[in-house]
């Protein structure tokens, strides 16, 4: 396989985006991407969208892309995987230019949320339609359930799930294209309205428009280039039972667990090698269990750790610099990519006031 | 990169299974692949569906088949591409075993449409959705003006379109798993109700259930298993303008034809070297197109050669041996591996009287 880098990033502002349409978003990270490379084309691409066809009746939006970028033509393709459709564009960008088929591939993620459609009931179409979604639940509840197992087992309060939310709205402030520039407090979450017990509103990520894209090539090319460069070293995934039920712990989320293992591996470095860390914080107790995971903290240590500062922008490992879902927003397909677009700015000193 | 071969297949029965869900689909014939290739695990697997949500209010379909296969954790990922959304996750299956990532992949494919969706609208979000769609265009009618452009341009003539359909209807007797069993005449499709005209009902695929698998590995690993199987010499991806109206010529298909010259380019073949071919009849239309998008044919002269019988059974390069989307059925993302699947049982002479 051959070694694969990173060459440039662009995404649009998110936030409720109501004069941009799905294909006005794409075509804007796309070409920002392609410019902040300095490439001058693109071989190929993949887009990571959740549900176009439900947000906003659009499918097959590949060759959407294509065409509104101005290269109708070029090979693109739409993967899906409910919140790791972004990560998951990368993880095929990363295949094909590893694998020699491509040398300059554009890995991208999109949503478009607000258009009017039935949000609730789309997001919830990525949880097991006949066991879950069909019965009523919704993500907030499904999370719910996790942060209860999670209180249970480990002691994590309130307190602890309210923290998450205060450091990304934190690190929000200091980012240009979060959708929320808004500092809150611990109580401004414990009094927050009700969503799913125990989580409030201000424990879940908003509903977000927005893209984000990056550029793929050979380790090779990219060292070429002399410009800023950032090595992939691994990646890596996995899934899990879809439904929660089928699921031994509710307090773990053994996908991550199994895919972490497997990029440490590959890399050939241990979670005590990471600076800094962005993780789905689609709500504040996702945050928390994915850090257990990661093993970037002992399980069931992750809310004590949150609370302590650990992971704020001065803290030993800071996670999710971006402001992360919570206060940058969370365009479902567009997140995974808007993740690795803030560790490319960390790893190449352009994150300004976000550098941990 | 590695050259990589297909070493089994498995297809469901292809119709209107009310009997049968999204996920019963799935498993069914990825499991029929697995056992068909006699491997023991597969590393990862790629599942094409065009548009779940819309279809079935389900998205996430990638973790759901890990799940139903009973194989939670491996890494199975969606790609969707209208009606080339079989035809991608084969794509990036050869591409992540090429890369060297995976051993033994699984490319699937799966569409379950008679479910109680609106079917045409799912349908018309492959089109583009703020020009063409939601001003009331529906498939059968893009292809009607392409039907219409064709037959002004090349002299094309509803009878030549009629034998696509009598011809495709005729192979599909001899496939189990085809939709329909039912031989038709040329008056048949003549008489049919008008649908868009110059289509008539005869003239388009239907509404089908189903889904389809092959097990994609290494050439190296292939000849170890003493089993028929299959090399892919190669694979090619292109796109076009997704609206019509920006398409400079109705009577062509471009994207087929920058494909095919790819494809024969890398296979090093010319398409004199065809000796069976499978094409997308979605409506009889598109054959013809095709034809001549692959150069096995003239352009335009693609409606005299079928009813002069050139890609009969008997004719000089049978085409649709499977029965067509036509007759075997079209279960969207299905349909890109159920033509893949009829193109191994040729080649390794497992077509029976197919066999042309």
């Amino acid at each position: 396989m051959k070694e694969v880098a990173i060459i440039g990033f662009g995404m649009t502002k998110f936030g409720e985006l109501w004069d941009k349409s799905l294909r006005d978003l794409m075509s804007e990270a796309g070409l920002a991407a392609i410019s902040n490379a300095a490439v001058d084309h693109i071989d190929s691409a993949y887009v990571g969208a959740m549900s176009s066809g439900l947000f906003v009746g659009q499918e097959h939006i590949a060759s959407l892309m294509a065409d509104y970028m101005g290269m109708p033509g070029i090979p693109v393709t739409h993967v899906e995987s409910a919140c790791a459709s972004g990560g998951l564009a990368l993880r095929q960008a990363i295949l094909e230019v590893a694998s020699g088929e491509s040398e300059i591939v554009l890995a991208g993620g999109v949503e478009k949320m607000n258009d009017g459609a039935d949000e609730t009931y789309a997001l919830a179409t990525a949880s097991d339609q006949e066991y879950e979604a069909f019965h009523g639940v919704t993500f907030p509840g499904l999370y719910a359930m996790i942060a209860h197992a999670h209180m249970f087992q480990y002691g994590t309060k309130r307190e602890h799930l309210a923290d998450v939310a205060v450091k990304n709205h934190e690190n929000g402030l200091l980012n240009p294209n979060a959708q929320f520039h808004r500092k809150i407090t611990r109580e401004d979450v414990l009094n927050s309205v009700m969503v799913a017990e125990p989580l409030n509103l201000l424990d879940c990520s908003p509903v977000t428009d927005g893209a984000a894209a990056v550029i793929v090539t050979t380790l090779e090319n990219a060292k070429k280039t002399g410009k800023p460069f950032v090595k992939i070293l691994a990646s890596a995934h996995a899934t899990d039972s879809i439904a929660l039920h089928s699921r031994k712990n509710l307090a773990t989320i053994p996908a991550v667990q199994k895919a972490a293992e497997k990029a440490y591996k590959k890399a050939n470095i241990s979670p005590a090698d990471l600076n800094v860390v962005e993780v789905h914080d689609c709500f504040t107790i996702a945050e928390l269990v994915v850090m257990e995971e990661l093993a970037i903290v002992e399980r069931g240590h992750s809310g004590k750790a949150v609370s302590e500062g650990m992971t704020k922008l001065s803290g030993k490992i800071p996670v999710n610099t971006s402001g992360g879902l919570k206060s940058k927003g969370h365009p479902v397909g567009a997140t995974g990519i808007a993740q690795v677009v803030e560790l490319f700015e960390q790893l190449t000193g352009q994150a300004g006031d976000r550098h941990g």
